[in-house]
């Protein structure tokens, strides 16, 4: 085993220039760091909310399927502490594979010799978890995690909706990123199951206010007033969950609302294109707001049409409703009938969704012009506890005790 | 449309820096460049083949619709103009979309901002293609161009296999490849439509001597002693058509084997270390034959079990067959039952496949031990032709004359 040895001593000293040149903090980030870093795993708030939006997603969503309540507690020590591991670039086990050739190892390998690659594991609750006669957890729901409404055109897969747990795994290199939820799966082989992963290959939000806004699958910027990373009071007001709110396994914590958008783009490539910047409220190129020269200049609300994107999702539009995004554009294959089955997996966070998603889809599934050109076909609703404290804490600790 | 001018402008100066800083030659790079450069998309070879390898892929395999044998011949043009700019860095249209605000834009636009990341378009023709009472081409389809046979274990899809064309789309920008191929799908509506389609978002071999062998989803570097892109001898005497077997359209050419690999990785990750160093025949911290210490030591096959993987595929195992292989991992989300649906899309390169992939897997197909944990699900074979010599050439322009 000399060469497992050798590779989890190379590991080891490629973690630790990756664990010196991350920032430490408590899982926020003031800007994109180097593909290579590492993101520190502990803080007052899990990791892959405010943190730099990474460049590829692994999104999945779990069944539990042991009804045996200490097991789940022991299950989600265990991701916490592989968790901890492979997001500074270790593998699972720490690295100390020695010895045992007659077992199987304990990490699958994939991702040794790769960079940390700025990975980010963020853990949520759903709303199935608290039902009644699982757990033992229907008094620890928050009122705040509702099921979400039927909005208007909503044409929801079953097999793509929901779930007991979610995991987002963020990083810059998708293989860091699927080896993540890949080890996930396997230490919870026998108490839960994947129900639906997502992969995400390019994201549609940034949270770092100098980078440029991406496009998404529409070739439109989106999202061009994102909440930032470093802006601590937008964070405070509409994203981290208070101790006024509670409940107190909460605090710090997050909500997020999935939703798998299917985007029409062939329907879309033959729209022309005055039709798709009045749709928006944009111009396309630039992406600057209708009559207005730049990007970043403030939208005149009143000059756009009164179904247009932009328009219905601003904060004006909304009693000043405001979300965290953090979605991905995705492309699965084509479907059978030769279209590409691709559009945007939307990921955003907020401190209640009674506040700020449900009203504003409510507004867009009713009147927005896009709506013309994509279908919500998969989603799901999940509380975000707060940070681990320090290597002994683990997610749920306050929830199961 | 000021916005849009503007765009074009902007492109066009990154463009030129992409160029300027690529190599100029004949579809071969000696080592990977940075991610934002531009590959020549001109020369004697298609470049996608000995390109080194880029991070990312969406291949895509299409039918053709129309019967009209002009008219695939004119799209096959529009398709060399639209990649000879898209390769470059460029917008289908060339960056000239002002005016039309009536019709929809030349280019989808979501790559718009982005860098030409290495992209490469790599076309071939399908044996489906060359059927009588198609597109009289019944006496132009070259004799190497075989219908692959049934191997053992083959558990194909004919919705994941064959194709009249295929377009491989490489990039270190999975949204360049996906934009590339979507714009392709587009200008090609009415004549063709996707059969099925890949995304890649790992790549399994490097085709540079000295970058790191990446690693396949079971965690074991595998293609140690794949056919670099600058090792001439190689390249001809495995990969380039030569003018001695023809057809004389296919000279400078290749013919492609495309593999849809999937992988039991549940079944995999509960095998025993040395189990899985067996089936591979070598270790797996640092990939080293059996009984070698160094990933790139000259293996002793007799060490290995019989059923060894790196045994069995070995050019002295087959003859002396070789592949110049640049295959992708890939995760496509959970099957039903919560399996990863992951594997390798295998992609091999060869100038004959009767010498070469058809052999190597008639062995492989009956011997592997890998065979336990992995079967093949989607297949087709492609002629891949030489590469254009310059703007005024374009993809089958000898076999359509």
């Amino acid at each position: 085993m000399i060469a497992w040895g050798g590779v989890g001593l190379a590991l080891g000293a490629a973690t630790a220039g990756g664990t010196a040149a991350a920032l430490a903090g408590d899982g926020t980030e003031p800007a994109a760091g180097a593909a290579g870093e590492a993101v520190p795993f502990h803080g007052a708030h899990q990791a892959g909310i405010a943190t730099a939006v990474q460049d590829r997603l692994h999104f999945a969503a779990f069944d539990v399927t042991t009804r045996d309540r200490a097991a789940l507690a022991r299950l989600l020590r265990e991701w916490s502490a592989a968790a901890a591991l492979m997001t500074q670039g270790r593998p699972v086990g720490g690295g100390a594979f020695g010895g045992l050739a007659e077992a199987p190892p304990d990490d699958t390998g994939e991702a040794i010799g790769l960079k940390p690659s700025r990975l980010t594991l963020t853990l949520g609750f759903g709303p199935s978890l608290f039902a009644e006669g699982r757990f033992g957890l229907e008094r620890r729901r928050p009122e705040a995690l509702v099921d979400l409404p039927k909005f208007p055109g909503d044409n929801l897969d079953p097999a793509r909706s929901g779930g007991d747990l979610c995991v987002q795994a963020c990083a810059d290199d998708p293989q860091v990123a699927v080896h993540a939820i890949r080890n996930l799966a396997r230490i919870g082989f026998g108490k839960v199951s994947v129900r639906w992963s997502q992969l995400g290959f390019g994201k549609t939000s940034s949270t770092t206010p100098e980078a440029q806004t991406p496009r998404n699958l529409f070739g439109f910027k989106d999202g061009t007033h994102n909440i930032a990373g470093t802006d601590d009071a937008a964070l405070t007001k509409h994203v981290w969950v208070p101790s006024s709110d509670g409940p107190d396994w909460m605090v710090g914590g997050s909500y997020l609302v999935a939703r798998r958008i299917r985007m029409h783009i062939e329907t879309w490539d033959r729209t022309s294109l005055q039709e798709q910047e009045d749709v928006f409220g944009r111009d396309k190129g630039e992406g600057a707001p209708v009559g207005k020269a730049k990007e970043h200049d403030a939208p005149f609300l009143q000059a756009m049409l009164p179904t247009a994107h932009v328009r219905l999702a601003h904060p004006d539009s909304n009693g000043g409703a405001r979300m965290l995004r953090r979605g991905y554009s995705f492309t699965d294959g084509t479907d059978g009938l030769g279209r590409l089955d691709a559009g945007l997996f939307f990921l955003a966070y907020q401190r209640d969704v009674r506040d700020a998603f449900i009203p504003v889809q409510r507004r867009l599934a009713r009147q927005d012009a896009l709506n013309e050109y994509i279908q919500h076909v998969g989603s799901a609703v999940f509380a975000i506890p707060p940070g681990l404290r320090d290597e002994r804490d683990w997610w749920g600790r306050e929830l199961f005790s």
